[in-house]
């Protein structure tokens, strides 16, 4: 049984830490969960330094340097809690190193506007899994996730400056409205590679730990990517960009 | 007249910042001197950043990320504090783009211990000439330029690296004494560099405001550069380098 996101928190989302991670299931899927968000902040903070290469001022390398140091504090928040439930995190990061890695190797931008969407459209997924993903979670969890959370939204500078480029330029909105495609198509392709490999994973993000017992469904797991998809286009034809 | 560190302040040393830059020379210098430090912070978190891809594990890409994130936020303070006195960031940054960026182009780690070589190198030089150029400031400037000081140190989980390696296999010491001896004649050459076009910024660091008004004394920059240098060498021999 999934909780709905609006109604009185019931079964694991009323449970903290302690009572909830009795359930070895749920205390993997959630290790595995925070290995996951831990190592994708790490990866997000090395491609935005890197990105902030391409910057054409010194004020716009600097507003992509904020980013990449903001995510590498969601980063400390994560690993200290791996440490803190007693996971060792470079263990409960691995299993998710090669799909990210790969994700951002194949979504290298070649040009500042490519590395602002990306920048933009990761941000604002980042933020649509973790607000889906907290509903599922005990109140410890949840917390963390929330305040990770939180402190995202530092992508929306992007948006002004790519808004502006299209303005000067509307062709310019043709190649990144192709570019934000591939990104999506990509984030999807490594995971659904994910939840293929991480049962305990999948099976929580669908359900928390009550719907485990009813076992892993895929239905589930393809609407909430179908969710966060939507969003997605919403925001980029927001953006001018006809997703 | 130089202020010797240990004496009670006087002249500018004693005075605020509202005092001090009612001279038009010393507020040009400081400015100079927040753009240097200000670009210098932002370059190193770009190349820390950039240098943690070279990292063996996830905990030590890790450790050399949040050194970059700690030179990220001394970058926020020290532009913040350009705004807050009416100076514009890029502009007094710009001046120093070129030297930093030679710099960090001529002295790209080849692996892992070149890079924390540098990063602790780097780390400790900085802390060298933050501590120097301090006792020569105005009171305001010299509290930013103190508690940007106080953030440093994330270099010496280098050390333990970098002498582990050396035990494990003497001939790096020898490989690396070479690099940390190319790294300190490339940072005083660009320094010397930008000594050479900055009159206002090189007269105040060798004798504050007090000392404009005796000129540029070429010799005490040279004593000041002796000093660093000197601090480097023990810090080498006490890695085990010999500098």
């Amino acid at each position: 049984m999934e909780t709905p996101d609006n109604a009185t928190p019931t079964g694991i989302a009323a449970q903290d830490w302690a009572t909830a991670s009795a359930v070895p299931q749920y205390r993997a899927a959630v290790i595995d969960l925070l290995g996951a968000l831990a190592y994708g902040e790490l990866a997000a903070f090395e491609r935005l330094a890197e990105d902030a290469k391409l910057a054409p001022t010194l004020a716009d390398k600097a507003e992509l340097a904020k980013m990449a140091s903001a995510e590498f504090h969601h980063f400390e928040q994560l690993r200290d809690r791996l440490s803190a439930v007693d996971a060792e995190p470079t263990g409960a990061m691995e299993p998710f190193a090669k799909a990210l890695d790969d994700f951002h190797r194949q979504t290298a931008p070649s040009d500042w506007l490519e590395g602002l969407v990306k920048a933009y459209v990761g941000d604002s997924i980042a933020s649509d899994f973790y607000r889906e993903v907290a509903a599922r979670l005990d109140t410890d969890t949840r917390a963390l996730v929330l305040s990770v959370l939180d402190d995202t939204g530092h992508g929306n500078f992007a948006v002004e400056k790519v808004r502006a480029a299209i303005d000067a330029d509307p062709r310019v909105g043709g190649r990144l409205a192709l570019w934000a495609r591939r990104l999506m198509g990509e984030a999807l392709s490594q995971a659904q590679r994910v939840v293929a490999e991480r049962d305990a994973l999948s099976t929580m993000l669908v359900g928390g730990v009550d719907g485990m017992a009813a076992g892993f469904d895929l239905a589930e797991v393809g609407r909430m990517f179908s969710r966060i998809t939507e969003a997605h286009t919403k925001r980029m034809a927001a953006l001018g960009l006809a997703a």
